[in-house]
């Protein structure tokens, strides 16, 4: 059965169990309409996620549509955004109705966590390419950007590092499957509440995307300083630990990214307040170094000596 | 030379010669950041071009970033909307820097002529797809919808229809190549002036992308009544009218679509005044029919007995 784009949209995109009070206009119009409130800020972050590229062709409908959201609330986590409105454009190759009742079903779950309508969007003929922006909100002058970092500021991370690296490792077969590991990769976890509560504490954040060396690498030339962080104190996740040697686990929880942790900066004299916030958030928050006037990323190793570091992440070309 | 994403966005995104005080925190962060005015609404329209389906893979760089933006302000048109901020997904598959720079120039073109700032986005290595998302404000309430139209509102369209079909048989080889066709169908002109006008006055609106009757048909389906329009009355473009008997044009104004006119219902006790704002307008507003209750499109044909018509448009599968 074909349906007409219009037919494809009524049937699968409003039939979304999520129904804000802040959306005047949904699907369906030539564009939508929203309220922002009053006394607050929109906060907008758009991902393209590239069949083949971003994701292996294997890749399941519900794992796409998944990363896609995902990967857009951990930008909003970042700005310490609470997340409100999602539209999609979603090229595909034929009308496959099953492939695209997955894609939903991944799509929605994620958004109903968050209270996350979607709106508007464009569905189209083409190659495997899904672009998703996501809207949300934050109060007048509280986003939280790359570029408040100041010297002294202690810098931390959230969660642990590199089980997306040893997710794809299995994914690429080279190790043997490890469910926790393929479900970092493939469905991760933004830090939403973790992003909300540093509102009016962090300086600077960011999240883990491209590596932490190369995203703490961004907050350090947003804002014009430099860093020096802890061997030791680097979080990584135990099972990569335990799949590879230190050496390249070390490595890998510091230059894969795709993990979606936070890194921030905070002033040294709310240790406590930091302290007191992720008690409350099972992920944690990692002490991992501290900023210094002197530009570049640096690193204590464990026999004291300091290395300089490499901030280049993920090349994207 | 090989740039990596951040540079790209760097040289080709931040340099557009725009800078709106509204934007809080543009292209560069995890995400952007914007202020509405209070008492206004966002209305957020999103569109994407897929080569080889959208536009030929011949289609210049400059003519591909035109169209996009052209097609999401001819939404923000259809609504009223005052346009705004600009996001951008670009899926390509090397890093063309001739190409990004004839890119750059239609993007930014048409984006100074409307004063829309281009606040962020993604750019990734994929086969060339693009997506743009456009923002606009409403006061608030002051949207139009398609939903509005009722029964014995006059049905106006704007400009004259078919000269971008004109356009696709050249670009075809069909025919002899005709410059100003060609013009319509690659650097449409969107009309927002004269959407901005219509608050208050049209009960309902849609611009005509996939062809009048579709189009007409949209708003007839979301406002659950008909209509009877008068053949004659189809502002048929003079150039294609020109270049095929009357039947063939008549028809191809009527079905093909990409004109990005405006096609609007108001009530007939305004008639005068759509006279009035259309007189400061080139464009022009030819009333073609009227709003009926029985369903359905109808058309009054020169021998006036009454044909009923097809509403289905472009099938996008």
């Amino acid at each position: 059965m074909v349906l007409s784009e219009f037919k494809l949209i009524e049937r699968y995109f409003r039939q979304q169990g999520i129904s804000r009070p802040d959306v005047i206009l949904g699907v369906g119009d030539d564009a939508a309409v929203v309220a922002v409130p009053q006394n607050h800020e929109l906060v907008l972050t758009m991902d393209t996620l590239v069949s083949g590229v971003h994701f292996p062709e294997s890749c399941s409908a519900y794992d796409i549509a998944y990363k896609a959201l995902a990967v857009n609330l951990s930008d909003l986590a970042a700005m310490g955004a609470q997340p409100a409105w999602a539209t999609l454009s979603l090229s595909i190759p034929q009308l496959d109705e099953k492939w695209l009742d997955e894609f939903c079903r991944g799509l929605f779950a994620l958004a109903q966590q968050y209270n996350v309508q979607l709106i508007g969007g464009d569905v189209t003929r083409g190659p495997l390419v899904l672009t998703l922006q996501l809207h949300g909100l934050v109060p007048k002058g509280g986003a939280i950007r790359r570029s408040g970092a100041k010297v002294d500021d202690l810098i931390y991370v959230t969660g642990q590092l590199g089980e997306a690296a040893l997710g794809l490792m299995m994914e690429q077969g080279q190790i043997a499957i490890h469910d926790e590991a393929l479900k970092a990769l493939r469905n991760p976890q933004a830090r939403i509440e973790e992003g909300i509560a540093l509102r009016g504490i962090a300086h600077s954040m960011i999240d883990i995307s491209d590596g932490l060396a190369a995203d703490l690498g961004h907050i350090l030339e947003e804002s014009y300083c430099g860093a020096v962080i802890d061997e030791e104190a680097i979080p990584i996740a135990s099972s990569l630990r335990h799949a590879m040697s230190y050496q390249e686990a070390w490595h890998k929880a510091l230059f894969h990214g795709d993990d979606y942790e936070l890194c921030f900066t905070v002033p040294a004299s709310l240790q406590k307040k930091v302290d007191a916030i992720f008690s409350h958030f099972s992920c944690g928050a990692h002490l991992i170094g501290r900023i210094e006037s002197e530009g570049g990323l640096r690193c204590r190793m464990r026999d004291k000596h300091i290395q300089s570091m490499e901030t280049k992440g993920h090349q994207h070309f």
